[in-house]
């Protein structure tokens, strides 16, 4: 979420680095720093709020130098403001980092550094890395390269890193889960944390994988993995134009984000989820113990996220829960007291149906607690607290990461409470965290080539059909309503979902053999029901999209056509079927030739009521 | 719901009595009963259980006579059994009635007779009426039609009522809201509830109107009114063969239903609204104010009724509502305790995931409430207590009357709930209780061949469209979803709904010239919103169908067709506006040529997971 970009060559630093980070504005952010190498000598310059904010400041008093790296943030740990901005520098001012992602055993790391006598200057788990290769270098006798990799030896969590040190003129960086891509250029090197920063310069770029280190000089770039062992990657001719630059070479800002759903998974889980205690860490201001019924309020997607929210928050910690879309939430005098926890969901946070709802419920005293993608959006500044999705920005109407990254949310959400009312046993909660820290890892294998081929021949074999059903039961009769309005959004055809045992209690007699139905049947204890319900489909004529877990030959029969998914805990399946979700709707999408960017009539973040 | 069979002639009346109730069984029975005069006595002969118990009884000892009563009972007060079975004699046997209906002021009326002597020997409220007319018959000197109108005059309630007097050859009749039609023979004259009853005999009939009395003799009959002046009735031929018969002369069972609407309400409501202190008696034995939290439990249209019950309750009676489709219900270990009212509704009362979904209630310890519409189907035999519709049999498998009854239904139980929780002021409980008892009228003012025309005409505007979204906020919300579900199912026509403020997240994508929108936006705090909704649709070229309040010529501005319905109480308008929809659907499927009775792929009565 946060931006990244880097410089050595014969350019003056400032410029490359703020236009660099300008172009990564859409992202949000709320701090911006840059630091600059002049001799032996680095200055650093950061600001809260706006990039604006560190510009005016630079063109009044320029940093001089030809070496610099610069940052965007969106806090995650400790406030938004000059002192937690990065870069961060050593004690010394000798050595500055840049960090985008979360060290999840910041903690114990920064206990040990302390006890060996360093002082913190911010409340960021980034300082914590830059105190680490202090000690490092000094082990190594000034090897930055192995400072480095050996201080990211003892950190767990998800990072980009950048880092540069007074004495050397080089800058070192390594990769985990947070996106990264160098530029070449004749005579210099760039690096950001996305293609747009640096397009205004070079097309020639490198696209670091997971576990990449590398080191940039003026003339070249080394690139290993963090074991040390030299890593080849080639260099690619980017043509994209800037939009296309900003969908990272995908047809359109929905399917990049929803290739980003590993990494938005990732996002969203990191450091919250604890194996050694099967805790989950929220760091929520809220007393679990305190709510007697809980009222989730959301619109659109974000309902159905909730949906999922309300089954798992049931099971889990066996709180009363009702849901509410908010348009309907805001006019019902709704039953609230100060026993009530209001859980609004929304994406951008601005949603104005939901924050009428919030305000609402408010009135009545409830404890409110929001679920949000948008740092600092209006919702965020009016909940009790807020439990980030930390999706990153979400650009296509259509949501998708931020679905399958509010249902994590919900889940660590219900965790959280399970555990802290007892009602969740240790075993069963380990179970489930085990589970959800698998979901980055099911979503990727989601969307290998043979799957996505798959899901597109199934695409071009129904688009033509004027309606769709989608029928799920439990945790999963969610996934269907999610699947059908995704499909309604980008295609404009009439989709409808129901709890497949409500079927033939009506829209049943919709079915003839025009009318394909998409159901979810991965395992759980309600399959054989769900089955019977594929039976009754295939006996009116229907055509049947089955989910299924892989390998489940055997329900294969039942249907014409089948999307295998990864096997996984039940209670988290909705993420992963989501998926499976959206790549039938944007390639139905695709097949008619609609623009999924921008459905007809809709808007992202819906402001008028 | 009550079947009836009168008979005098030359024939033996207990063959014509048996053969007629024979023809009514389909509308359910629990006893059945005859009376037959021979000579200047009458015998009477009554059984619980199926009318087969009674005729048993009397091939083995028949009872002579060619002037006979006969009457199968669905219990309303009192048990079913021998005692409380019809017909009802008088203490010295000469006098013998038959009631169908409720006589609401039966317990004053009772109180006043026992103070002058009376024995009363069932707990029927219709032995009221005997001794009534028993001492009408003394002051009038013996005139029996003089007496049974003077006794009406005293009663308040709904009835046919059907007598005979030892001392007379004739056969004295009268109707409000309970159905009667007449059979005219040669030196015989029939009488019977319902038409199918008499077809064996004779065509030609005479339908009686609302607040008819009738005297039959062996060659003729008079009409009156209840003040006694002579009214006119046309025979007229009737040629339906016995399937058209039970239709009563309507295209279908659902329309015959969709037009029994203000008899199936006037049933549901009365004896259950006490105008003169505000308050509902629905004699359920439960404790209004010992449940935390309510559960409804639905399928299909069922749950749609269920949907305006728990806005009413939550409105009126301030307890938390949950409601589930019955399908999911069953299988996600739903929160229950002794403190939650589950409340399961059922036409059939027979419908298997509803019945699986109480016995899941019941076995975590929640009282239950059935709203049901059958008796002595299973539910009704497993709930702690059921709130009877009395809408009568239900044929045609898409729900009419049963779901209007329901929602009434509803509506009285929130208002019971509310006055006995002191959450619902006695001048609001009054005022709501009033509009309650509108219902039967304004249904019927629903039904003028006017507004029926002007619903014709649009439903034959629209019949080809592919596709309809329906709209609705609040309490109006159901009304939107079952308006849908019935265009569904009898037209298979995809039809979907949403409250009115959730289009804009997502489903406006489907809005293009090509589809019509059904709006409901009839009198209400919200009507401003939904007008703006309206406008959405608009701005997208949808059309728009406006459900208004009569005489908003207004808001008839911004649609490009107008459905009025009668002005009612917004707590109530659901009920009237369901018949809107009704009509809506049907005569679109007339106009598609369906078979609105045997819509594909769907059962009445779902006894199947």
């Amino acid at each position: 979420m946060c931006g990244i970009v880097g410089y050595i060559g014969t350019r003056q630093a400032q410029d490359v680095l703020i236009s660099g980070l300008s172009k990564l504005e859409y992202r949000g952010y709320d701090s911006a720093g840059v630091a600059v190498k002049d001799g032996d000598h680095i200055s650093v310059e950061k600001k809260a709020g706006k990039l604006a904010n560190l510009s005016t400041v630079l063109e009044q008093h320029p940093l001089a130098g030809t070496l610099g790296i610069g940052h965007t943030r969106w806090a995650t740990h400790g406030l938004p403001n000059d002192t937690n901005a990065h870069p961060h520098a050593s004690e010394d001012g000798r050595i500055v980092i840049i960090h985008n992602g979360i060290i999840e055993n910041y903690l114990p790391l920064k206990e040990e550094l302390m006890a060996r006598g360093h002082v913190f200057r911010s409340e960021t788990d980034s300082e914590v890395l830059v105190h680490l290769i202090e000690e490092k270098y000094e082990q190594t006798g000034g090897d930055l390269y192995e400072a480095v990799r050996l201080a990211l030896g003892d950190v767990r969590g998800a990072y980009g890193i950048v880092v540069t040190h007074a004495d050397h003129r080089e800058i070192v960086a390594a990769r985990t889960v947070s996106p990264m891509v160098m530029g070449v250029g004749q005579g210099e090197m760039f690096l950001a944390s996305d293609v747009p920063a640096l397009l205004n310069y070079t097309r020639e770029m490198v696209f670091l994988h997971d576990g990449d280190m590398v080191v940039l000089h003026d003339d070249g770039f080394k690139v290993t993995d963090l074991a040390g062992n030299p890593v080849t990657r080639q260099i690619e001719h980017i043509d994209w134009d800037a939009e296309a630059a900003e969908k990272g070479g995908y047809d359109s800002y929905m399917m990049k984000e929803i290739y980003e759903q590993p990494n938005a998974l990732t996002n969203t889980l990191i450091g919250r989820l604890h194996d050694d205690t099967g805790e989950v860490n929220l760091d929520i201001n809220l007393d679990p113990k305190s709510f007697k019924r809980i009222s989730i309020i959301a619109c659109g997607t974000a309902f159905y996220a909730g949906m999922v929210g309300e089954y798992l928050i049931e099971q889990l910690a066996r709180i009363p829960v009702d849901i509410d879309v908010a348009s309907e939430y805001r006019y019902r005098d709704p039953l609230v007291s100060e026993n009530t926890l209001a859980i609004v969901m929304s994406q951008s946070g601005e949603t104005i149906d939901t924050l009428e709802a919030l305000r609402e419920a408010k009135k009545f005293g409830a404890k409110t607690l929001g679920i949000i993608n948008a740092k600092g959006s209006s919702m965020t500044r009016e909940v009790d607290d807020t439990l980030y999705i930390h999706a990153g920005p979400e650009i296509g109407v259509a949501s998708t990461k931020a679905y399958t990254s509010m249902v994590s949310a919900m889940l660590m959400l219900a965790l959280w409470l399970g555990r802290a009312r007892g009602t969740l046993a240790e075993a069963e909660g380990r179970e489930l965290l085990h589970a959800a820290r698998e979901l980055p890892r099911l979503v990727e294998e989601s969307l290998t080539p043979e799957r996505i081929e798959n899901v597109k021949r199934i695409a071009a074999k129904y688009a033509d059909a004027k309606d769709f059903l989608f029928l799920g039961r439990g945790v999963n009769s969610p996934t269907a309503y999610e699947g059908a309005l995704k499909l309604k959004e980008i295609s404009y055809i009439h989709a409808e979902a129901y709890a497949a045992g409500e079927m033939k209690h009506g829209p049943i007699a919709l079915i003839d053999e025009n009318m394909p139905v998409v159901v979810v049947a991965t395992e759980s204890k309600l399959l054989e029901k769900t089955i019977s319900n594929v039976q009754e489909v295939r006996a009116r004529k229907g055509k049947v999209i089955a989910i299924l877990t892989d390998g489940d030959t055997e329900n294969a029969r039942h249907a014409d056509d089948v999307i295998y998914v990864p096997r996984t805990h039940e209670m988290v399946s909705p993420v992963v079927n989501a998926v499976a979700m959206q790549l039938l709707a944007i390639f139905i999408a695709d097949k008619l030739g609609k623009d999924v960017d921008k459905p007809r009539n809709l808007a992202k973040a819906v402001t008028v009521e």
